[in-house]
């Protein structure tokens, strides 16, 4: 059970609420986010929700028996929608394309792709500055010098950035350089990360894990929001299956099940989820005939001499031709 | 490597070809189908394909490396539509809606569904007599007398029927009575089922196994066809993964890189795909966006009251919404 | 609830128990085996199980709630050994081993395996005359006529065999031939296939499929209990996952979750388990520690030059090492 | 290609060197760790080992092609025992027991599991202070003061411990307090992590990915390796399948190929590995045959008043019966 409560609760109403909830054996935590005050509940006895709801500084009360709550839609309905600024906007019926290299690699190459993406009409630009690698002997990114430059070169092109972040550690440095932190999948599970990242005033998007169930990203999210930050999204990025046909199994059945079970926006990451450069726009595709709020994905002016993987990484023409792609679908999604 | 022979090869000439053949250490299969004759051939050398090419009765010829070979986009460029006849085609651009109840169970319930079809102009009914049960003592199905009044009901409303055929001694008496066989996931590699369909003159579609990679659904198709049926078409219908949100992982991948990888017609079978009826809609425009060359869904009057599992059967308003919105989508993918 | 009842049971005294199992809604098949008459009986209402008991005709009555019931330790406590008589039995304590070709491939072959197990005190030889491969232009078996001569060979050495049969219009042909029928990974859900094995008086290995559950590997076994069979071992071979380094994904879990879930005796095949021949032996030990009732490996006399995949095939030096650690480890298992 | 190097090289000896792998385009990445130098060279041309070989200052050399090298069977032949100190060993031979409960609940309950390991002769003991959640809402341990108590109380007995780090943060806290830091799986990549333990002078046990493959558990070592930490051991905990009969499906077949990959300690966690506490000890036994170098297990005076799952942990007499076969089995095998 979630309980909505005043901002401007008093101590009595509040132990009075919890005396209530005493009576019943439900344990309470509370919440404080950027936008409001919660009680989020945890018992197992039947009882009238009604009791609750009549209760002195009550806003809201639902029942959400799910093992995630503030981010269930049994909590909120409606869908959330992230607000970047200046008029970029995520989910809430606004798809969002975020396009970027893998690795930030030079400032010629970030004002090469932020040019492209400015020339179609896309306002993020993702690219990474601390990589995770399998190997320690592998290029693990530009790390803040490199932030610093793709923040700045994004900003004279009116562009919000996404990177990610790896360690909790690094947040206080990245903040201000950053528009949308990124959990990858495999900090999916980080949860000092996520506490850390729950007190943080940037949106975040998070990644499912490797092979991360649909409950487990959305107790993920439940770690940031309760911790204090409604603005989050979750991301899509395929799963580890037995077929080794392409690198990740895209897993389109999580857009629909996780556009039913949460309030948040839902992104789709087709490069990683195939790893098929010449499957990526089919992917995006069908991610946005199935509900998906946005698509990230990545792009390169030359994938073949990228830093990073290039199997999975889009030229510009090919990009070019994808969004076209995408925003006829998205029309026609629209007129359903 | 494929070598097409022109069908009245004289046996000189066939024997000039294989001799050549045994020079470069290279083993012919001879396959005659309804629609050519070919040699397959299997070796390892290195050599001149024009060699080949230029012999006396050779038609045409190409290296196809697969484990698989007629089927391969190697061997066949272009795309192999299958006509049903009446005006019923699928694949080669035309995009086809399949739909039917999972068991056939009385003439009723059958005619209220082809009703149904014929109101939203679908032209394929599914439904099984022969049902494959984990369990012993589940309905089996009702078998001939089933069919026979399936075919009936069918051919009055001047619709094609697709039926499963679970085992090679039913296929005989089957033959008259239906369209397209269909093969299971379960019997997806029951090779002496295969190769016996492989001999019948009626269109197929072979499901991939519960989890069955890409390259063993394009085998088991070879199977068919290289035992002398062409009209093959194959059908994406959910995957095993660890996530139990969903009964099955529609593979929305396996559809785009089947697309690349063959000649033949890609399904999409949504209902067993994510198994959860109010998603089926969202997958079955997945796969329409992904390039799926038709969708294979299971409709039902009174789904609660099916004698299957109702989960994932719609209900003729939840149908009729689907169709309209899967045209819809069809149409813009059209314009890509 | 599976009640047994008087193989002499009269009609009257049926009838009165079908009548009571009416009253409390429960649906009733007969099954009848070599070795018993069982009435299996499906349904929901609780009731008190000694008003069955006590009926006239009746031997014994247990619940079993699971989709499994006669195959079920619930059932039957004990564990149900198998005898192929001249002394060889399988389960209820006694350790089997079973060893040979993954094909047969001619007289001398098996004769030299055949004196390998004889050395090495084996008494059941495998080598498979029909073939499931992925591929139609692969070597399929030698057939029937491989088998007469396998069987031959055997019967020479004093050895029974095992041998995969893989379609149900085989089994007639084959039973004068056969010690024990093998059902293949891929045939586990061949429901004709168990059906018709459940009428034939031999016993049957039934492996779990590619993919199978260990609820359907044991449904799969109740197929061919309730159609009369009882002779039945079930067999694990690896899985399939995510994992690449090995072929299959030997699961030692199934080991020991079957042996609490059913009195059938478990095989282990640690050659297709782990795929790999330097760590076929491991395997082995592994699941003769976790309590498996036999061991089915691929041995050859030159596994380089078999005419099947080698990589999983262990010579005659290693098998005998092996065969040694196996039984030094199962002496060390019987005194715990 | 690893080149270890004398601990008092030159800067003109390694500068020889570096000038040599420069003519044959090899990058060196220097290692320092807590035994010795080296100089790890990743590149791909072909050239004669020995070159290298005979410079001096240079005091072994081995080509490792694998994406993991210092970790690797290839560099080191033999096998890396890590010594805990007062007649503490663990790997090179000596089968390590470790046990204890789930999560550090309170000083009695550390007291009873001590003199339970006591009295069995185990010398490590497990247990929990930070415990990573699913939930946000779940008790996530005591924290430094349970580490304390657990490290005061263990000291008391003469005995280990090992306990999981979350976060890098942690580590200067924890490190007085700990005998041998375990990363579980969900950070089995946690870079970050990873590199920071590389620095630390205390061993580490690192589990394998919740689907992680062989390859990457190896690469995650050499992380640690790499930064300089050389006693490392691995664990194999289960990974995900599509299986829902057990929590885990434990991969007895990575027991058996790392014990050949790599020349660090394998341990098994037999409780995560499946989760069901009747079947642990049979998980136990097959990873003792398999060759792991020990078994790291889950004991609680009372498991059902566990504040963890207790699903997958030993009551008393349930590990004495069990520590008794694991070591019954062990002599067994040392014969072998």
């Amino acid at each position: 059970m979630i309980i909505q409560i005043e901002n401007t609760l008093s101590a009595e109403q509040k132990e009075n609420i919890l005396s209530q909830l005493a009576l019943i054996a439900y344990k309470a935590t509370e919440v404080q986010t950027q936008k409001g005050r919660y009680l989020v509940c945890i018992g197992k006895k039947e009882f009238d929700i009604r009791l609750i709801g009549s209760l002195k500084g009550v806003l809201d009360v639902h029942r959400v028996s799910e093992s995630y709550k503030l981010v269930s839609r049994k909590w909120k309905v409606g869908e959330s929608g992230i607000d970047l600024g200046d008029g970029v906007k995520i989910g809430d019926g606004r798809f969002a394309l975020m396009a970027g290299p893998c690795s930030i690699e030079s400032e010629e190459q970030v004002r090469k792709v932020a040019e492209h993406l400015v020339a179609n009409n896309i306002r993020i630009m993702r690219g990474g500055v601390y990589k995770p690698r399998s190997s320690p002997y592998a290029f693990r990114g530009m790390g803040m010098e490199g932030l610093k430059m793709f923040h700045r070169v994004c900003r004279e092109h009116g562009i919000k950035l996404i990177t990610e972040v790896m360690e909790l550690s690094q947040i206080a440095e990245m903040t201000d350089y950053v528009d949308v932190f990124q959990v990858g999948a495999r900090n999916s599970q980080n949860f000092n990360l996520l506490d850390e990242l729950g007190r943080v005033d940037k949106p975040v998007l998070i990644k499912r894990g490797m092979s991360g169930t649909i409950d487990e990203l959305l107790q993920s999210a439940e770690y940031i929001f309760s911790a204090g930050n409604e603005r989050l999204m979750l991301c899509e990025r395929g799963i580890r299956s037995y077929e080794t046909a392409y690198r990740n199994t895209f897993d389109i059945n999580a857009i629909a099940v996780l556009k039913e079970k949460t309030h948040l926006p839902v992104i789709a990451d087709p490069s990683h989820g195939i790893g098929l450069r010449e499957h990526v726009p089919a992917i995006a595709l069908a991610a946005a005939a199935a509900g998906a709020d946005g698509v990230i994905y990545e792009v390169h002016e030359k994938p073949e001499e990228a830093l990073s993987d290039a199997q999975q990484t889009l030229n510009f023409a090919e990009s070019e031709l994808m969004i076209r792609k995408v925003r006829l679908l998205r029309d026609a999604v629209g007129l359903m």
